[in-house]
């Protein structure tokens, strides 16, 4: 049966107007006024915006990490993110050095198949590239669509890449057609400070900010972008939390360098000073790069409405506070890294920055999922409101006031790091591939109906005949 | 009676997909897939991109200078702009100390009434500001819809204001809801420079660039910018042509001040080796800013890329060679500056920046319709293919491949700076409100059937009647 | 008689060494280890610098401003100013569109003859570039040896010049060997926020601060910046109060533009947080360029300590708090700018900078004397410690701590900007060509024996027989 | 017997006078006008400069190096730098991992021993920091007097260095006063991009060059300069060969982070192009880093003109062309790095910085000599002409020119770089100590008569009894 939502205000990365729209086989049909509703299902969205669904580039589900594993799984975090108007996520495959890269893939699958309520993708961490790697890649784009490779320059001995390591993943990836993310902070200072703070015995949470200064998030970033531009390579700079590191993103665009830069919602409201929260509830804000002094917010909102940054991501990584971030009550450096964001990205990003005039309408779709969708390999199936693709379409009220709070979230964790937080704007309604997931703000969606997204290489269109290549 | 164009690939500042596109009553009413053509009359574009009709932000049709007056009025240059797809253009209307606005704002209407074939506006020049001009200015804006100012900070003694009078325009326009614009050299310099260079006996063409070294663009682009933040105010630079000067856009922008720059295909394509060309032919070059070396483009074609340079004007301004230019015979000062490229815009843009991958297809229409649209009051009554817009319409065949020339150009003008280059895609048919322009490649529109258009403040959304303002 | 002086440490820009001092016919005659005093006065210097004295680049003594005339005198303010360990001022010769330069000159040698108790020279200021200003130009350099150029980019129908008088006035000294020196404000939106402020009833001291924002001075210090590079000549920006104004220097520099900038004691160690004194007391605090936010004292430190900044003058202009100053009382505008600092330059900047590290004794001694002298034609007559220079000598004990007062000062002004604050280090004893001034901390001087000095132009030696010139 | 030097110019990093100079017991006792020359061997120093001994702060004589040995030795280097003016050097002591550090100074002191005929210190190669280095440094500093550490960020699995050593370094030198000095490049990316080319048949010596792009000079140099920042250490780029490297360093200054920068007259007179000489000639251009785009010269120019550098060294490194070079013959990877320089450091630096403009005669010295004194705790026992100091002195003809070549020249080498270049400027005479090594053009010293010299500590006086340290 078709549906047909009538009388919303649609909204693109570029454009904003009142029309009907008509979904059948899971795809938008037709845009008009005054559509005919005949044999169709009728959605009033009177009042709201419809965007596109929004696409979380960064998730951690159901991840082994620190001696735990993050609290939502595929299920629990794909219903959380479906309530705040995400309809696609692309969650981050870890690897094993020495193993084949399919068995980590693999084991992804089984993670997340039957359990995601919304579609998804997986990005692949590279941690060493040598004959076998460079020997499976190919077929890790062709088979499993996986166009995105993960590095990190930091977490020294865990999973912290050399520079070779990153250089021959860039060299690789413009290969290859993948897109290269990198964690961009310096593994071996951040090492060096954390041991020496806990020899000082400074173990309390806000030693985890004072040990990973943001000199050496732009360092880190400077050095990435560098490499990009000898390997002629293209790059995404994960979870940028500071003014030193968008400037550097800044400066390498500047040059011609592809690179490009997410931030969070965490970077955008809060600061280094919730680390320093009596009773250990610092540990709540410990993420990594970490929350930074509050005037990097500003330069990060400034960067957002200019395109120096162009997404948002969540970096959802949760873990209880009680049994899971008081592994760390002794010591900073084991607190599980991470925090429940995946919920709440498009309400703070629409409230914080659309209501307060400090991007507009069209750019919180672009950052939220247009842009997404164009540097993955989804669009043009996900990430915009048009003819052809698929309805993943988000009715969203911008009059609603709410106060986010861990007793009403959905994400498994015991607590919420914007508690008490005040937002306007709220999904009402979540429609993926033509199907409510949330109706009226309850999840009415069915567990495992999410699918399994093979993505097009990087600068390509996702399922279409045309020879054209997806340009940037 | 409707009209259903099939079978082309719409194509947005965000998006590209295939459907059908209705139009009833000059605007777009329905967009799908295998629309009804029942009691429509059909155009098929099949191969071709439908792109949101071109908006020229930067024209001088009609306009005295120097003793001369440009050759392309209302009726020769509109008629050009559409062959080339231009639906709509934004004119500058001159003034004269001491006597009213309005008074030069009836002279402009009487130029282009009855004439133009498309849509147009008009940016108004303020060369002084005291109480009869902020007496008058509210008026400009409320009655005749002209939202923009135009401040130009060289040629001495005749248009140049001072420092007070651009400080004290853009508070004005802050207060009013205008955006200024600037040409920005610094004509203090250019005078002295120009004098000595006469004195030593040195008048070619080619001394026009070295009199006006691009330090003093980037100074001046600096100096704008500098006030701008400080009456937070918002800023248009026109026809950016060097580095210096993108780079202080830029510089200003990661302020957070509200700065924004438009280039021209010349300073894309033509560098200053053009203006010692032989035979006095350099004088077809002379435009102000001058051509610059060639390495600024590559910085010009990326600030446009990244977003640091916004739209595309041409900054039409044509002069014939015998009789207008040929004034400049034995002193490159009086060589009237500007030339014939109202026509050309969109054809280089698309060959040089889309073919040859330096900007995407939907950089491409937001360079050349939408942002413009959005900058000056325009949209969404203009700049886009959407639903209730304007049936502004470009069907553009991207194969086409020609050669620009004098010969076949339908500009007014004896030359054609661009004259030889070859290039690749061309407007087949052109519709203005769902009329036909240029119907396969021949005029078809009538005489004076363009509309002139009152446009909205700055950051307000034309024709609409809702309360939300127009983000940017 | 000869004298000599013993057992002191000689400190010369680049250099530390205790060795003795041997002075004869008003020069330096020999330098050595336990020299003989056999037929000379014996100095003691134990435990005391031996600095070259003190060079003051910049003070407006008997000037007339703003209805009334600067306190100190060329008596006064060269007694205070020796008392201070400075030996040398260049004193700003203010001249009048229209008259002869020369009558201009004249009226300063008049002011200052039969008054100076140190040597003493004059640089011209410029308003205004026409035949015959420039016809005059060469013989002021050659018979006056005036070789600096004062042009003043604020105070709108008072001093202020426009672009095309500082660009003429730029290719003239680059043709004649004179330094052009900038007050670098921008008049013309200092002129607007002030009529604005007053307008709106704002007439306290603090609106002197807020209506001459940083970025108008950093606006102007690169307009002057680049006409230097496009003119090829050489600038020296005065009182550079902030880090906007400073890194535009840096960048000149960088792009290897020959330009200098020179900073002032208040704007290193007070903020604009003093012009909010109740009672008025803010006025005390009223320079131009205005004192500016404290985070700006570190970047002037920084930039002296690496070079970017070169110099410190005093900008002495003192006005008696009583009588003078609260002509503004009801008016900020008409408060005389500037303040009474020439005794107390040297003291400050070897209390705050090198004791405490923020640049070296040397440093030191460049910053207050070598480059000053070799800036402006004094060098090596001035300016350092070497056989055959003058005997301009300052013994300074760095070990005496002193409270800075109006009480104990030796300026003609009824208080003192620096009030209460504490400085370590004092000169014991200035000699001026040989002869003591001040002995033991007493004035022991003759009215009168200054000498007016004349200069050599820039990049040459002064009072030499060497066909080389002076490489800086 | 004492000497006088009569009629000379004295210049010091400062001041330039004419003046006689006395020594006595090998150190300058006097400084005046017609010193009696009574019981004096008198030198007549008509005509000639008179500076300070030159200090080369970085030479590898009797080095092992990829498989061969350096040519010059402590005796033919110490020769022939004296020749060209060089009284001092300090040489790079390599040591092993896993060895006491003791064990190789112990070496160097054999290899150099009885054969310097100038005074020399060693710096020291740190490629590791564990307990066992930590707990030697102490005694390195305090019984060695080497107060410098050298840490190689390329050599990729020779020499290099990771992240967490040089840190670990940086904040050791902090903490023992001592100066870190890097070799910047990113040793990873060249070993990839050599392996690379070799793999493509690319063996030709122009792809080291190739191999080795400015972009990874900068980065490593930026990052080097990060870490010293966050140690609050101090920092020393050698053989800075490109802008990217010198902007990189200039950014940290203007933050205030202790960083200081060295080139070579290699970086600053020759070319990439030089490596693409036919028949095997590149050879001979083969240093690292690599010669780079000629524009690069005026760059490296203007920053040692504005201070943002400050030293020169010879890198001195010599192999011979047949014999050595040529092991690289087929690759281009094992050729070993280096070329002989340490005899026209001066000459090179005289004539095309002094003659041609480009930097002062007191920069000249600044640079060359008393910089690096005070930097590497020499000062100001050498580094300077004033009474107490070394008499470390060179009498400098400007007027002699001569053509630099390997027929001529002093150094064991088969080759020269600098074959057929046009110098002005030469060393007549060169005294250590005030004893002649060289007299009017002959070497007339004794070999192994070179001093070791322990050296103070980072920002202290060598040899005096001043509680007050060096200032900088």
């Amino acid at each position: 049966m078709k549906k047909v939502i009538k009388n919303g205000t649609i909204v693109t990365a570029t454009d904003q107007f009142q029309a009907d729209i008509e979904i059948e086989n899971g795809v938008i049909s037709l845009i008009g006024e005054n559509l005919s509703t005949q044999g169709s299902e009728v959605i009033d969205a009177k009042g709201c915006y419809i965007f596109p669904g929004g696409i979380d580039p960064h998730t951690h589900l159901d991840m082994p990490f620190g001696g735990t594993v993050t609290k939502d799984d595929f299920e629990t975090g794909t219903i959380a993110a479906a309530y705040g108007g995400t309809t696609t996520i692309i969650d981050f495959c870890l690897t094993n050095k020495g193993e084949p890269l399919k068995k980590a893939i693999d084991t992804w699958h089984a993670k997340s198949k039957n359990k995601a309520v919304i579609d998804y993708g997986f990005h692949l961490m590279i941690s060493e590239v040598n004959e076998d790697v460079l020997n499976e890649l190919p077929s890790i784009i062709d088979n499993e669509g996986i166009t995105s490779f993960k590095v990190f320059m930091a977490y020294k001995n865990v999973f912290q890449a050399d520079d070779e390591t990153l250089f021959r993943t860039l060299i690789a990836a413009k290969e290859l057609g993948a897109l290269v993310m990198v964690h961009a902070e310096n593994g071996d200072v951040i090492d060096y400070l954390t041991n020496k703070a806990l020899e000082n015995g400074n173990t309390e949470p806000i030693y985890h900010a004072l040990t990973r200064p943001p000199e050496i998030e732009g360092e880190a970033t400077g050095r990435a972008a560098t490499f990009t531009g000898l390997a002629n390579s293209q790059l995404y700079v994960v979870h940028v939390s500071c003014a030193d590191a968008a400037r550097k993103i800044a400066e390498a665009r500047d040059k011609g360098i592809d690179v490009w830069g997410e931030t969070c919602p965490q970077y955008l409201v809060l600061d280094q000073s919730y680390l320093e929260r009596p009773n250990f509830e610092g540990a709540k804000y410990v993420w990594s790069p970490p929350l930074r002094e509050k005037w990097n917010q500003e330069v990060l909102w400034n960067a957002l409405k200019t395109g120096q940054l162009q997404t948002i991501g969540s970096d959802q990584c949760s873990f209880d506070f009680n049994g899971q971030k008081d592994l760390g009550r002794d010591d900073f450096s084991k607190i599980p890294n991470g925090g429940p964001i995946i919920e709440d990205r498009l309400s703070i990003l629409f409230s914080e920055g659309v209501k307060k005039g400090r991007i507009s309408l069209n750019q919180f779709v672009d950052i939220t999922s247009t842009r997404i969708a164009k540097l993955f390999g989804l669009y043009p199936k996900k990430g915009t409101i048009a003819v052809g693709v698929d309805a993943d379409v988000v009715i969203f009220d911008p009059t609603i006031e709410r106060v986010i709070s861990a007793e009403s979230h959905h994400m498994a964790v015991d607590y919420n790091a914007f508690e008490g937080m005040k937002v306007i704007g709220e999904p009402v309604s979540v429609l993926s591939r033509g199907e409510f997931v949330i109706r009226d703000k309850k999840f009415v969606g069915k567990i495992g109906s999410g699918q399994y997204l093979k993505r097009a290489k990087y600068g390509e269109r996702n399922h279409t005949n045309e020879s054209e290549s997806l340009t940037m």
